[in-house]
């Protein structure tokens, strides 16, 4: 097989992506583009809506509106956004009529909320496709993962004659901060899925190295809290505030000292605290950034309990009215060894790759996670795959970036599992 | 007149007080000797029980059936211990049956919790009337209040021919901490009273000076906390405990971050804190002694309240149980200045009198305040004399030491009241 | 005499200046207009870096070249906005070279940060002369000052063959936040003054009443604080956070728990605290605003001492580095009776006044302590007088708006002064 | 062989120890009929000074004259006691001047301060060999541990003729709060050991199971805290007082908010906390009781440094004085796969042995640890070995009481390791 105009599309087409980036829930450019590219290869492109269960919906800003303005003065196409309905996210599907295993896929769309770095140190500055929306950059690879997503689609479409079965591909919107996994699950996508495979650049493992399956995904909960006290002049009527700042300070310090668990790892951090209004008022305000973790759900259901009671409790201490909003969550989950199995079979047999890794501890969250899990409760397998990839910098960094030679090896994989999955290698 | 005598009495009796000293609610000792003496010298004598709302008793201590061993062991007769029924405070009453007020004096009787100096450099100590029981010692004067009140009782009954209406001869239990000034008044012995005085030794006054009246003293109220948690082991199961030192460390800091009150000066102290186990062991439980004080009832009030919201919010921080217990109150007072300038004058002709002051901001609390407040409130008159003293060392030092010669001064001052409320002079 | 044009005169700046409110050190319109006026009536004027000791500076912001801009595309004047080479405020001098007095006035001219209401309940919405500045209010009635300021220099110029002595208006910068008085006193300009009076429209007071002088000012500093510590992943490496964000509560916290003082009033506020990047990101800045403020300087710099050692130790206990920037501070005053005399004087005998009321405590800070200490220091008479004026709303409101009445009372107060010093009534 | 005797002799041992338990440094009773013991069976025997190192003693009280006075009373001999030197422990050697490896074994002898449990439902209440010194009580089997060192002494002698080498019994002081191992083992006791067996009754494995092995000792250290601020009246002059309370208060609530490793598990516990004298006194002084944990050594290194960076800075925060006090310290360590090898094949083979444990995840900390890594070092192999005993109730609880039968078997093992180390077996 010649994959030379595979490599070359996926460059194209993961430029464009990178050029503009949307942070979550707002990736209405992204998905009209990938719809677009969908509906030209022969799909039929479910948007928005339709799937997304609005009700399970977690963090999701209140300028939707405005982004959907952007999206269309970048070039959006307006029948894909009228589709979309206000929400983002897309599936294609390609059913084969034939008897066969439903396989799915998951790539993640949205961005980081990071200032790209400028400059000719930084390769998509010197090349021309730095992000055009400031503030927002494609610093986790989720351009990588779409592009793949998208040359998938289209080698499975030329192969659709020789399979069986459902082809499934979902791009996810809001992978960052955990909050989309949840509601497209929800809307019942995965209910019908036999082989689930997620997959994601690097990781902190080079180029050439495929690892086929991971576990140790940490239960994350992402919350918000908001204090609304009662200022007053600091000065001339200290004692009729209720300070909104000694609430959540109190509440910061009290979280940070929740006891550790000794079934696993926990994690809590106040990632950002604004308080207050003016020097001279006591201050009426104040909101919180929060986000639990835990090894297992119950781990972290013990965390997430306990900061539910301190922050309870801090308000409560200074007069001072409060509300948290869940706006992420992600569950633990293990990669199936049969799946696991299979992928590395296949892996080992790609040009391209010097190495196939055992199971590895994610450390960390993915709302993938969901599906993951949701598939393997009715018998389905699942995996979460890592497709090693050179950085120039850290995930998350203004100078993040991947090696593009990594997508050609994760596209080679995906399309190998579709093939196997409908027995045709 | 010749006082000599008097002041030779006053010397000997306070010194015997003042090797005898007896914590709030702990006078069995004090209440017995100062009963035979007033008897010896013919009033009518009630004590305990029959001075004391029991319902209305704060902060009395656990023990008290081992302090009357001990009274009984250091030679109080066992008549009176009898009598008092478990309760401590005495009250003498002389009624002449001729028409004139009702004239009553606090005396209070009972000892700070100080470990008394010892050496030469101490009088006490050098002239062999140190405290004989450990971790007890008069180092608020009370001795000499004490003995005052005998000594007046004395000279009263040698006028009783000259005078008319009652004399009334209180003698307070558990001043310290204001705890027993509340149990007497609501025991009624103030509800017929016209005329009001108590008189307290130093105060920063020097000897020689007389101060006829005071303001200011602050509301207080004295509060006991109990936390009870859940032990844990700290290493191997750190989430299992419920962590009361933490909970108590957090009401700390949260009440004295209370906000101060416009309307005038506000305090607290958290003067005790104990809490925890074994080092190792995630601590079950603690305990604090708080104190609030404010300049009105109101303010007063605020600081409570704001006190009681911190100590209950702490405590379900970390799932803790708590109970607060108060164990002492006093209100404000102020003097009123006809009697005020009675006392003015009766003291600028006392020999010894150098200065009489005028009215003086308390900046304290005393319990003799509710006295002074029921006393008002039916139309009566109080006041709060301070009787100025050298002292060796502060208030409740251990050092501390007053100047027996301002015995005499007060003795006269009251004797003095006594026959003006009379019309002897 | 006839007022009526002066009446109609000082709304008519006052609305021209409500139009065009300045923030601190910003005031670039304001004293170009000031400027400009005093000369037309014939004044020699000093602006900007003559009348600044630069070095005396607190609490200047960033951006003074942007608001030069603005300032010029309102129309300032560019040879004015020249003149005072980055700096605001300004003195109009008038020496009758004839011996007698330095009369000095001080007049603040900046606003304060609220967003003006809108609307027909709003009379400066209602008229027409809203704030074109948003974020930007006259809620404090500094307006008023300087059109009372521009008034008195015409008055005074009228009398100008009558008068002797010396006769000084400073219009100071940057009152709100105490942060120009220091820098203009510090210039020199109070150092041969006699006689000072700075006068405040409002306070509690109503339309028609005046108050002599006024004491109880509290001594504070403004201070900014900046904890800069390191961020980290929160869950993957959180042991190599600097936490920025639990320095700045911790600070916070024992902040609000320092010890009241016994000498007198103390006050405390943190009222802005901001921290925090990332909710997965260990926090590595954070940053406070505080006053602090106390009876007397001793127990003002009491308070800030303790917060000083407050925020350094809480910066060191998380290992975070810091800075602290006084950006404003006055201290305590009180008026001189003679002066209060000869201003309560002229007071009852102005037409409008029915009420001249004595000293009142101030309870509150304002900059102007400085000049009045200055003056006082080498033996001249300084007060602060009130000129009561009904207001719509509390002072710093978005609704605040004064009764413009009680500038012509005002005026003519400060007309009889300056009549009265020389002399000439 | 007939190991009937031996129960017996381990029995009565056993509960002869049990009823006279004395807490770590103190423990002259028990190193008297240790070392009185040993003699007898024909030992050379060294106690107290002669076998701990006391520069590198911690955590010893000062009361351990009063101790020795208790010891002699209960019937110490007073020639081991005055060969002590004021220091406890001891150790047995029994060299065969024949070539042979040096095999020690670790015995603890120290008690824990639990008050024990009294009635019929507590074995040694109902048997009569209950806790004679009130306040300590053998809730850990130190008492079992001891009885099977001197036991083993006995079986040793017994085969003296057939054994080569040398064998080590080192009964140590002090393992409660790992005070002691470093001590003996800077001593220079271990430094020619080949083999090293330390051995434990219980942790939760039952009677009739032994492990061979244990890994995952958390390392460890134990601090003593002490505040010295400065009182004062916290109603008349809070402002004087350096508060010691609230920066213990502050230590506690930061500490606990170390932040976790992502290297491993930390642990830190504030177990103890006492502060404050008098409820209206601003607390003068405090101390603190805590320990920290960490999975590896640097790991608690990490816990240690941001202990006493917070406990330093806590104090600066209220003028505060401070010590901290090194009271205990153990490291981590590994068993010795060949050694738990021989172990497991001699345990296996012992009669009431029903099964035999790998290596176990120790979770907790002992002292021994300095041991096993001081024999490590130079080449030798070392083991912690768990002699399975079903308890009565848990490891410290004052109705812990453990399976007398394990002590044979724990004998019969430790015979073993001496027989099979002189190839006897």
């Amino acid at each position: 097989m010649d994959w030379s105009s595979d490599l070359r599309d996926l460059i194209e087409t993961r430029r464009e992506l990178h050029a503009h980036p949307e942070a979550g829930w707002t990736e209405f450019w992204t998905t009209a583009y990938v719809a677009s590219s969908l509906e030209d290869i022969g799909y039929s492109v479910s948007v928005g809506k339709d799937v997304i269960d609005q009700s399970a919906i977690m963090g999701r800003p209140d300028d939707v509106d405005e982004h959907i303005e952007r999206a269309l003065s970048q070039g959006a196409d307006p029948l894909w956004i009228d589709k979309m309905g206000g929400y983002t996210g897309a599936m294609a599907v390609l059913d084969t009529r034939r008897p066969g295993p439903v396989v799915a896929f998951r790539f993640d769309i949205d961005c980081v909320e990071t200032i790209e770095a400028e400059g000719e140190d930084h390769l998509p500055s010197r090349e021309g496709f730095r992000s055009i929306n400031p503030g927002c950059m494609h610093s986790c690879a989720h351009d990588g993962h779409t592009a793949m997503g998208i040359a998938l689609a289209r080698r499975v479409m030329s192969m659709k004659d020789r399979l069986c079965g459902v082809v499934k591909l979902l791009f996810q919107p809001a992978e960052e901060g955990v909050r989309g996994g949840y509601a497209m699950t929800q809307k019942g996508l995965l209910d019908d899925v036999d082989l689930f495979v997620a997959a994601h650049f690097g990781m902190g493992v080079p180029t050439g190295t495929v690892i086929s399956g991971t576990r140790g995904f940490l239960c994350t909960t992402k919350l918000d809290v908001d204090f609304k006290g009662m200022g007053s002049h600091a000065g001339g009527e200290p004692h009729k505030g209720k300070n909104a700042l000694l609430a959540a300070a109190t509440a910061a310090l009290n979280l940070h000292a929740i006891a550790p668990h000794s079934g696993g790892v926990t994690r809590l951090n106040v990632g950002v605290l604004n308080a207050g209004e003016g020097r001279n008022v006591v201050p009426p305000r104040a909101s919180m950034k929060i986000e639990t973790r835990g090894e297992t759900n119950e781990i972290a259901s013990y965390v997430y309990d306990r900061a539910e009671t301190v922050i309870r409790s801090s308000a409560e201490m200074y007069g001072v009215k409060w509300e948290t909003k869940k706006v992420g969550e992600a569950v633990t989950s293990s990669s199936d060894a049969e799946l696991m199995a299979t992928v590395a079979g296949l892996a080992s047999e790609i040009e391209e790759v010097d190495k196939v890794g055992d199971i590895v501890d994610m450390g960390g969250s993915d709302d993938a996670t969901w599906m993951m899990n949701r598939v393997q409760q009715r018998g389905g397998k699942a995996t979460y795959v890592i497709i090693g990839s050179d950085i120039a910098a850290g995930h998350h960094n203004d100078y993040f970036d991947f090696d593009e030679r990594s997508m050609l090896i994760g596209l080679k994989l995906l399309v190998g599992v579709v093939a196997k999955a409908a027995g045709v290698v």
